[in-house]
């Protein structure tokens, strides 16, 4: 029982443990749930967790590998195992999680170890393979209680204790009829109270949220969230029950869009793995750093159009980093709330209208307050109060476009359909050095010149 | 049955319902749950929202007004109905609910709603208000199923049903014994599996995750990810059983969390309603605005230095604005990973020491590249290599010390205690403006004149 961290303590004790006999091993194995080991073996190395899974009972060693983080790839540990003890892991893991993994490795080696699995779980999880792990087929588990709508009280508690004792984990009973054709949910408090030996068709509630096996897995999570349900059933064209997603898939879903958001909107490719080496860090930037060259050229030719005017007063180039860093990180305001509120709701025509017209004032009132700070300072250090107008509406204007290119440009994304998360910072920023440059020496050479 | 998203054709239905007599929008109301009327309720008027709630059954309504998000203020709504209305709603939400809702309410106004409700209802609402929102006691609901440990088969199930009736939904029985110290947890279907007439003593599962009150949400989440459970115990110091936050609590939480994380690094403070008005998005924004122009200032203060080597190499300024946005951009990348990676997992101090040296040689390498570009377009549009060799190298410095801050400063900040996110993206561009400006003037001034 514990409400505490893992922390350097545990990997301290369970590395100075891996020193000592197998015996030795699993008693301090043995304190540790398998989601706890399952995150020590990131401090592991491969030899170790081999050692480990191999020393435990094989339904905890399948759980360790079930828990671990795609990130600690889990198939390769997987492929690092005798053929014998690779094939009782994967006839023990849940077919989604086995699915998971395996979907993972090449083609070659999954052929290799669907061949030694029993012709069932291999057909199980080949057919799980083929959908889109980004949908409700990809994260299904074709493992769940289903009991017919004709069964009286007493047969469907028999048969639901018969089914649990292959299925550990279950939150809510599916309800067929003689067809495999859904017909809703019951709950095992429901059949267990109701009086007499009703039948569970008197007992189902049908009017429940379903997905299809290609629904995309953001509208399951929002499914799921939505009606705070602990399952959802998978349904196939006919009614048909395909499968279930539950609440823990969808947690994990949660967590993986919103390191999608936070990396697609700073410009890295959504698929960087956090703990990626150098290589791929490098494959995923570079093409998004090339393009914001190609937008930086855009905004260095305005500069350049304006080159004499600075070769005369060369104290703007020191107001230009000024108004470019200011209006770049008033749009990367504007940007974020309005991505995450795009993100979690839908905007209606009039609620857009009013967002853009909201940070148009947001970058008029912002724009106005720092320019005046901008323009005091070239008041007091430059003596140039002129210098302080130019600099003070170049500001105000830049901060004004920030906000309404911000809130704007996601928001048409969206209309037409493109992730709007891709209006990244670097797409923005150009906006406001492009416009933030034009005004201020364009604003210079008119009238300090 | 649904699988559908609710869209502009359901608001536009409501609407015109709303134009007709009661029954006739009843009926209309009839189709939809309540978690999908709380989502169109987006779209209407504070007077249509309230004739809504009059109408409906209050089982109906209270679920409406608990399935808002907190955006929408349905603390607002509350305060609109009728005194008699607003008891029976609140009477009819779940603690916690109920809790979250008035917790919005100035003190005058929480007053008025308690002094309405019986004393008992009043006194559980008033306990959980004392509790941080962003905890454990926050979040807990203190409805649940709890059974003592030596009761038998038989009259723990009696007493499941007994307290069913007022709990429509739980996932997990906790078991508690005399003196309420909690003993763990138990399944209805362990129990209805078990042979015989036995005690729950010998079913109860004691090695469980728990949370005390003041336990940090985050934690609760991920405590509740980590172990796939749909509930958690909250108890006190005496282990006495207090509440239980559920999954779907949690999965709140977590759409919470990811949005502060999204704003607080683009330097919003986390507080900002994404849907509020312009008075908070400036209250909000301005602040960390202003620091901006501070740390502007800094870098302003490098190109006013060398203000002779500009009115000198005026060029030199268009390729100032390439190196800052550059250095920006992949220093937004490389916090935007650290970050998120922080977010996720413990780093241990090695793993800290190999993240930075990652970013260091990704920025190297992004860094040569993107230089490497810009040095071609100085040798053919300005036809001057050495100008080239100074950019190139200016590029390459800038992106290399990006990556470096860009992962390092989050890693301190977090060793330190601080929140790394708070190392928003204003506080690290102003590194590779400072560092990218001395570089790139720095070696103009030795190089080029």
């Amino acid at each position: 029982m514990q409400s505490y961290e893992l922390n350097k303590t545990d990997v301290t004790r369970l590395k100075s443990a891996l020193t000592g006999s197998d015996n030795q091993l699993a008693v301090i194995l043995d304190e540790y749930h398998a989601s706890e080991i399952a995150i020590l073996f990131e401090s592991l190395t491969k030899e170790d967790r081999q050692r480990i899974i191999n020393l435990l009972p094989v339904e905890i060693a399948s759980e360790i590998i079930s828990e671990m983080h795609e990130e600690a790839h889990p198939e390769e540990l997987l492929l690092q195992l005798h053929p014998d003890k690779r094939t009782e892991i994967v006839e023990e893991l849940d077919y989604d999680d086995a699915t998971d993994i395996i979907s993972q490795l090449e083609e070659h080696e999954q052929k290799e170890i669907l061949g030694d699995l029993s012709e069932d779980d291999a057909s199980h999880i080949r057919n799980l393979l083929s959908y889109d792990e980004d949908t409700a087929g990809g994260l299904m588990n074709t493992e769940f209680i289903r009991i017919h709508l004709h069964l009286t009280k007493k047969d469907a508690i028999d048969e639901i204790i018969r089914q649990s004792e292959e299925i550990e984990e279950f939150y809510t009973i599916f309800v067929i009829d003689h067809n495999n054709i859904f017909q809703g949910i019951v709950s095992l408090k429901d059949i267990i109270k109701a009086k007499g030996n009703v039948q569970i068709t008197e007992l189902v509630k049908s009017d429940v949220a379903w997905v299809s096996p290609d629904t995309d897995q953001e509208e399951v999570a929002r499914l799921i969230s939505q009606y705070n349900i602990t399952s959802i059933p998978v349904l196939d064209q006919q009614m048909r029950l395909l499968g279930r997603v539950t609440f823990d898939d969808v947690i994990d879903v949660l967590e993986d869009e919103n390191t999608e958001d936070i990396l697609k909107i700073s410009g890295v490719s959504e698929d960087e793995e956090l703990s990626g080496n150098w290589v791929e860090a490098v494959k995923s930037r570079l093409p998004w750093l090339i393009i914001n060259l190609g937008t930086a050229f855009l905004a260095s030719a305005v500069v350049r159009y304006f080159e004499p005017t600075i070769a005369k007063i060369a104290v703007l180039s020191a107001y230009m980093t000024i108004i470019a860093g200011m209006g770049g990180n008033a749009a990367t305001q504007a940007l974020a709330v309005t991505v995450r509120r795009i993100s979690l709701y839908d905007l209606t025509d009039n609620q857009a209208y009013r967002t853009v017209l909201k940070e148009f004032t947001v970058g008029l009132i912002n724009g106005a307050v720092t320019g005046l700070i901008v323009f005091i300072f070239a008041l007091v250090f430059d003596n140039n109060p002129l210098l302080g107008v130019v600099i003070f509406l170049a500001m105000t204007g830049n901060l004004l476009i920030a906000g309404v290119t911000g809130a704007g440009i996601p928001l048409i994304l969206k209309r037409v359909g493109i992730d709007p998360a891709i209006a990244s910072s670097i797409i923005i920023t150009t906006f406001t050095d492009v416009f933030g440059f034009l005004l201020l020496l364009g604003l210079a050479s008119k009238l300090l010149l």
